[in-house]
């Protein structure tokens, strides 16, 4: 049967006329930076602007959309594939990753409380049903730390050589009285990171290579809609921007922030936490742990009169206890992202060629 | 730099232990009959009905999730993921089956506004930007006929060779004030096909063999929300179930719809509409077209004193001129489902062990 199936299979088309490099899309399109930004625009989004809807859509570039609810409220909706490779990695599992993921795009949006996540599962012919096992144990045991659920799913399997072992995707549902877009940053405003920075992709990349350190590196991956909660709580209005610097860091997640605002931001580099075993890792692997993927961390734009309330609730909440101010706005230079190294200033340039796939 | 990215990878484990065929996945789970099921059941939806939710949720094996508001409608979502091959097929593309086979997931739960897909892009190194191109068009054209638009995205990419060509998952949200469930029928209900089945699965298989035939063979993809909505208003509450007969043809679902309601189903068999193309490919290439996947039909349950209106409100629809009643619900031998052939009776057998790979 699987003989008669495979052997259906059509040949890929080969007496294509060769096309431009430009023309074809690249690593560096799914880096999380400029060009990706670029394919987007041009190509996946373009079109829906011309009947713009009402709330938060494709246009925002957002980490979700919000739908205006007739009770006042807000739906906002969030999805994301994930191609992470190997499935399992220090720290997490694609499993953890894809339900973590998708509740922080959502608390990104100021949305919390998750109603409910979609599962698809795309796996190739020969994969095991226990790494199956493993994995969904894992998505149940995020889901419960998240208060949330698998509400719906979709299962596919690709001939053998299809597809390299199994994609995972998760879209997030979720209701919320207010919602925190990326663009809400005024001169003045504090940027809090809520801990260290470049775990995710220095981790998974350190085992790539096979590097250990004394201090054993682990991904962040982690889902953080409660610390996101209880920094709205403490911050109220004083909380006015959110961002999860994954692919492409928190550099492009900073960028992002300032030229939607339109305002720049000045980071204080010192002040940006950065474990010594990733800092180790990153000057071996010559990376840059502001441009690498974090997967349980978030960005936030605060007024200046409530930065201490919300630094404050963070660094009570287990997964915030790194947390710090780390920049500040001002109206110069929109869309600039400025490192003061204490000895001098910079700028921070966002990753452009240095694709690092399948790292989520 | 792409050389750099790529050497990154690291190898695949070889040295595990040999796995018992029963421990894989295999085609057949991905083939929309009982391995899929069971493997659903048994691994990826295991232990979420321990916290059971309000509404409808992953135990309920449905076309999607129903999830109360405060208001009493319901939210209802629903994910798929395309994996299509080619990706450009006789009657539509990838792009134009996610929309659809999306919008028709949410009617199929009685909700036929959608308020908006997720659009979440898979793509292999070397893709051409150009094909990504037409297949944004081809799903934002899908979305006008819809009455829908895309909200929100994702894009990865990943190494040449790791994946083939392009993934497509979409995920869609809507609100209604009355869910549909696969499992309201009753005995005495009718049953009826909104058009010929076998179209879209027979019209790709063809392609693969390269059959031709005096009647283009054409996939039946198209978004059926308006048409299911006329059959809701015309028949109202008399409109018990309702079921896409995607994967599995209409013989699985008809299996479900069977199954969840705890009743028997008789078919008449030279009622069911199939084109005279398809049932010649579908011989030449032995396949059941009952076992086939269609993308722009639903199967209907409705009480017998409404089943006239709705099949009129179907006629005069442009995607419902083929709409038929084609049989009818019965107490005894609960799950079955029988096909009377005019000249006898045999049992209604669901696909087991024929998987299509990459039919939609």
């Amino acid at each position: 049967m699987e003989q008669q199936a495979r052997g259906t299979t059509i040949p890929r088309p080969t007496a294509r006329r060769a096309a431009r490099p430009d023309e074809l899309v690249t690593l560096k399109h799914g880096a999380g930076g400029v060009p990706m930004r670029l394919l987007i625009e041009e190509t996946l989004a373009a079109g829906y602007a011309e009947a713009p809807m009402e709330g938060v859509g494709l246009d925002a570039m957002d980490d979700g959309a919000a739908l205006p609810l007739p009770d006042g409220r807000w739906l906002v909706v969030t999805t994301d594939s994930h191609v992470v490779h190997p499935i399992r990695f220090p720290g997490g599992d694609i499993g953890r990753l894809a339900v973590a993921g998708t509740v922080n795009d959502l608390a990104m949006m100021g949305a919390t409380e998750p109603l409910g996540l979609t599962c698809a599962v795309v796996v190739e012919e020969g994969f095991r049903r226990t790494e199956l096992e493993a994995i969904q144990l894992s998505m149940l045991e995020t889901c419960r730390e998240a208060g949330t659920t698998v509400i719906t799913g979709d299962t596919k399997v690709m001939p053998r050589g299809e597809v390299d072992g199994l994609i995972l995707n998760t879209a997030g549902v979720a209701i919320t009285s207010r919602v925190v877009i990326d663009a809400g940053l005024q001169p003045g405003d504090r940027i809090v990171v809520t801990g260290t920075v470049g775990d995710h992709g220095i981790s998974l990349m350190a085992r790539r290579h096979e590097l250990e350190f004394d201090e054993e590196l682990l991904s962040d991956v982690a889902p953080i809609n409660g610390l996101v909660r209880a920094a709205l709580e403490a911050g109220g209005a004083g909380v006015v921007a959110l961002k999860d610097p994954t692919r492409g860091g928190v550099a492009s997640a900073l960028h992002e922030m300032a030229d939607k605002s339109r305002v720049s931001i000045v980071i204080d580099e010192p002040a940006v936490p950065v474990r010594h075993s990733v800092r180790a890792a990153a000057e071996m692997l010559g990376l840059d742990p502001f441009h690498i993927a974090n997967e349980g961390k978030a960005l936030m734009g605060i007024r200046p009169e409530r930065v201490e309330d919300v630094l404050a609730a963070l660094r009570a909440h287990p997964l915030g206890r790194d947390a710090a101010v780390i920049g500040t706005c001002a109206a110069d230079h929109p869309g600039r992202v400025v490192l003061d190294t204490g000895l001098g200033r910079r700028l921070l340039t966002e990753p452009v060629g240095e694709p690092l796939p399948r790292i989520c």
